[in-house]
């Protein structure tokens, strides 16, 4: 019997808070989880800074991906299994994808991903195919088996059944993400009927759709998606800590094309500060290192940068206001002056945020994250787009709903023992009541 | 108006998955939690090693103080107040008491405290009455005001319904981390009652007794915890992770003892190395500095040394075996022996651990950890003590319970490339199956 | 002291599985608990026939109505109390609408108030001012009480404070049936966060408003509501069983008219087969009550009354066909004449039921159940409508949904023994797949 | 291929608030919840008169019984399929055992097998094997099907693996009832890991074991069936209402024998007042008639019958003192002939009731309810009692608790109208303040 067919002698399981118990039976699956790689992600938040905002929000991704694997198991195993349009034989393929499909994320993936120009699906096809334990062990099933699942992954592979499961306006991801954040944080969204859709989804053609009886819980999880975007994923105070991370990053990186003589120098750093990302030094960045830096960097010479980390690590945020880039685009370069006279550094301490989203789209040919729409099988074998069933999906369908805010540290704006009067210039642009004293 | 009166313009939430919301209306308790002592709790984790076996346990410290804050702010506002025999002048004190009952813990106490020696009681106390942030709050409430504080958490302070409502077999410590640990571990045990046992409580002399008519709910509250603490905290795979740490720490230690030259010298534990431990280093230390070190030290030629951090930052963990010091004694000399001779160092390599516990006790006097029984207030006003009410709580009152481990390399010990027959005899006193091949 | 001021010596509380505690400290409060109109509601279903479909839906509007009392009193006690804008002086007159909004409901007052055309308003009037135990009670705390209490249940108290916690588009009714429902149905819709809806719920002029930062839940609360109503409320199965129970109650007019001598005489319904409700009578009829009469009836010689009853009581139901009354008019009166030429009379066996919800709207001048839109208080002070601030509210603001079935007895129609030919037309109309033997 | 085999086109699901949702897809067990014995246990609460203490309480026994099928099935389907150990051609037999196990119960079981000496034991039996659509759909399965179904309930069933999953110390229908009950009332007891513990069942020789890791589970299911006998079934409030059923169909039962004249004559009642109950007549007794008879015996002439009707319906329930049999049996015979003076029948008004439970046993031989212990089956395959490994259960093991009450109409006794001396007695002896006016 091969490797990709070795049972363990027991079954594992873990508690999950989330699906009560993950089921594990595999030893594949068993030996992916065991590797350095996979255990690396226990050292990564799943909702980054989030936890600044929604104290409860401190779980990690190696959380996140065992819940999605749980999902496509019970998919798979007790929804999928024995069905003539489903090859039982992707079963395997489709758990390792499931696992593996955020082993690329590094510590605040937002952050980093934005100053260094990463792309944490690169850094997942590497572990995939690269000199790892990840490696070995998938290759130990066949030598094409990484392969196929750095595809699947990629969304490149030829069945799209398995890329649906993982990648797709409802796929295990999106489920496992929204109920385990939900769960996390404590909020009362991000409730859906996981149990009624898993048993109504069905394999067909290229894709997988969901029965018509079910579209009511799809709805809902819909919903949830939408709340939990607006609620959690972009709260404003979240977005501060983003802000305040991506600019102690550029910083540093700054500094160092300066040749600035960091106390700490940023040894971690230097492939990423060189454009030149090494998987090995990617793979020893996670968040106790980034923290460890931050730290460190407190007691740096430079203001700036021991300003931003003693920000990050005492959560003495960024303040904001609302902002229409349409509109007051004048306004930021106003202000952008004024803070320079101010002696506050506007690349630093002036940031606009946006935050942008689609709740459901019907077909977004071309688009950077085109996905497939969701699709409703009839009772008459029809297919149906849901948008075209549901009132409320309709409703919000395609709509892209945006957010821009205007960053600032108010402490320094409100900082009476310097430029006194052009801060209140600053303050009457931010529309902010600066007391007099 | 003081500072101790002053008021938040509008009442701050915190969204909290166990009790919902967290409510603060006290400018002192808002900027307690704005300090840079009470932020660093949110890098040192509520269970240590835990989540090394309930993937879900990755909650910090931060999250349970608030928790345990909000308890203490039910009780006091919504069922003490107004009561003759409470003093609502102790609201303040009460709170910042509960708040700040934990601030002197630092990364993986368990470990830390038995290699270096340390109190996390000590540092609770140098945190409030030194040079901080969190002392000079509360110092602006009065200049006896952090001694106070300091006292209720010391037990010490006298008025002993404070003191009960934070340290007693039945107070808002315990409440919040049996609900908040099954919560985030995903157990099914940790319920129990909570709003009913808070909607009984009443102060009475000099303690915080039951009413009668709770005592189930309080029955309850004892069994979650004597399953918690069997199911939860004492977790053999967690346990292991705490003795290869606490190895890690006393290698780093004897090696700096040794002038050996660190590749990353331990800079952050010189101090602790040095049995002199200073409040600004302890700050410092969080969870994600330790890790820092770990990462690092797996590249450090000392061969005990990288092994033990390998194994904690990659989850390759020790195995173990019942052991019963009583009867085994002579067994582990024997072990010792055998694994010198085999080139495994049972210095760090064979461990005992032991877990005890006293599910209920109605009294200890002079006991280390001695606490109140837990009292009823009978419909009849005596106050009779919960175990001669309770069959159940008299069932297991008194009976500590004690569980001993033998850990030791499962990997060492098979690997047959040396030692062959010294390792088979090895297997055969720890009875494991040697398999030959 | 006077009545209305009078206290319990201890508070009452009851275990809720949804509020978890009810909580009652007033004398007038537990009277009318106690009162025997009250108890009666113990005998009526909160969702009359929908246990056919969703077992768990057998909790009674007993369950409901002090649910709906206590969100009014955390309303009053925990978020109005002391606010300028709200009188205090209103708190029992509140408290005692909510406990006996619903106390003129009878036994499945859907089907009731269709055959008998009855308003369970009426009834609500006569209990509150009539000759009652409940009377006599609201009675003592002054003479224009009852008056009063009629009035807010019926919409006309003056203070539109008042009137809005019972009956608005987001009213303590709704949001406890919501949840209550959701609970006992099982189903995962229905739930919002109404702790937070009731923080931020704020006396405003003639009305109750929302706190902008309570949108989110609102819109949360509004998709529940559309969920339940499509999902649980409108269930075709308990349509059908409704359908079923109003048929049985015209057949037994109709005999009643006709002179049929019942072996079990109607003797609870003369008055409502007279169109003259008496009080006393309508008081007697509880679902105990209607169902005895049912299954004496399986024993009538009446070949239709007794079919029927033993329909409801067995659970035989009619099945359901989609039918669009604009396009297939004529298909009914076709089907009809064939149902009469099989010998199944179209009267009682030949049944269109429609079901119409407006989700939310925002405002409905004259209409039939015009009630006030959601009203939010914006940071600024301003009172924008719901759904110009709420993208999804907007989607389906003042869109109504309407549903039409068709219901009929398959197992008469497919019965081959009799009328085969015409039978298979009737098949072929409804588009049923007849099989030939 | 049989009926036995027989698969519905479509699997049915219920949804259920315990278990989410209950499967069904053998045609038997559709057809057997269809049948009219299945369908009457709707009109059955699980809980008899606990509604009138916890108002949650009102499901009845057909939703339990739903929820008993469902356990057993999973158990069946998805832990013992496939083990050599278990005979899966048993599976049919077990689910139709499991779904009808309560079948032969009546209308508030206690009070009427109490009074008229009943056993819904029999009655099962009868159902099982007499002339009912339930007999019949049995017998299509095979001839000897219904009597192996009678026997699996009656215990006697040779493979008593069948037996134990349906009655044994820790059996489907406890770990239904125990957690249905709990969520329906709303107390937080009665939750345990039940998933976990389905995992761990084994079947081993002749009976069903659990495995020794899922110990902790079971002890958390001994203790929540312990809170939940104290906390909930055996409520004193409960157990009033009771008292005054029963004695009402002690009262109507006496005047039948007297040849009282009704108005309503109990025709239900007569086959159970000559004691000899007959199935067609017990099947339609369901707790609507019982209700319609109690509200119509209220206009009787006679007056203690009139009176205990009007008390149940409108719930003015006895109240009750402790008493302790042994000692005070003598204030019994006081009180009685205290009551006779003051014009109270004491056959009607003065009644001692009993609760007594076993929590768990090791072993009951020759008792009445005898039920095998509950077997651990260790990791070395030996099997050991449960108390033998449990502490806690060891605590509580064989420890018989029992609760008397006495009962008696306080408002009688504090009626001043009469017998003022007389009453001012009864008070003394019951401990009772009699205010003087």
């Amino acid at each position: 019997m091969g490797y990709s067919k070795e049972k363990l002698n027991e079954e594992k399981v873990f508690k999950d808070p989330v699906h009560r118990y993950v089921h594990v039976r595999d030893q594949v699956i068993w030996d992916l989880i065991g590797s350095k790689e996979f255990q690396r992600l226990r050292r990564i938040k799943q909702l980054g800074t989030t936890f600044f905002t929604f104290h409860g929000a401190e779980h990690s991704r190696f959380n996140h991906s065992l819940g999605v694997y749980e999902i496509v198991r019970r998919i798979v195993d007790d929804v999928f299994c024995g069905r003539p349009e489903w090859d039982q034989e992707e079963r395997l393929l489709s758990l390792c994808a499931a696992l593996l499909h955020d082993i690329g994320h590094g510590p605040f993936s937002h952050s980093f991903e934005k100053v260094f120009n990463l792309d944490h699906e690169e850094f997942t096809k590497d572990i995939i195919l690269g000199n790892t334990e990840v490696h070995r062990i998938l290759a130990r099933v066949n030598n094409e088996f990484p392969e196929k699942v750095a595809e699947v992954i990629g969304k490149t592979y030829k069945n799209k059944q398995v890329v649906s499961l993982i990648s797709s306006q409802i796929d295990a991801d999106r489920m496992d993400y929204l109920q385990r954040d939900a769960y996390f944080t404590g909020v009362s969204y991000g409730h859906f009927d996981m149990e009624r859709i898993l048993r109504v989804m069905r394999p067909h053609d290229d894709q997988v759709v969901i029965k018509h009886s079910g579209m009511h819980a799809v709805e809902d999880y819909i919903m949830s998606r939408y709340q939990m975007y607006w609620q959690v994923y972009f709260h404003p105070v979240t977005r501060s800590a983003e802000v305040i991370l991506t600019k102690t990053l550029h910083r540093a990186k700054h500094l160092y094309k300066q040749s600035y003589s960091f106390k700490t120098p940023p040894v971690h750093f230097y492939s990423l500060f060189e454009n030149k990302p090494i998987l090995k030094d990617y793979l020893k960045l996670d968040e106790a290192v980034v923290l460890y830096y931050l730290q460190m960097w407190i007691e740096e010479d430079d203001s700036i940068l021991k300003d931003l980390c003693s920000r990050f690590m005492n959560r003495n945020l960024f303040k904001y206001s609302e902002f229409d880039p349409a509109k007051e685009y004048k306004k930021v370069v106003r202000l952008s002056e004024l803070f320079k006279q101010a002696g506050i550094d506007p690349e630093y301490y002036l940031v606009v945020d946006s935050s942008s989203d689609l709740p459901y789209d019907f077909y977004r040919p071309g688009e950077e994250e085109e996905r497939q729409p969701i699709h409703l099988l009839m009772k008459n074998g029809e297919i149906h787009e849901l948008s075209r069933e549901s009132d409320i999906v309709d409703a919000i369908s395609g709509k892209r709903r945006t957010d821009h805010k205007l960053y600032y540290p108010l402490d320094f704006i409100m900082d009476d023992r310097s430029e006194k009067s052009v801060k209140k210039q600053i303050c009457a642009l931010l529309g902010l009541q600066k007391e007099e004293k």
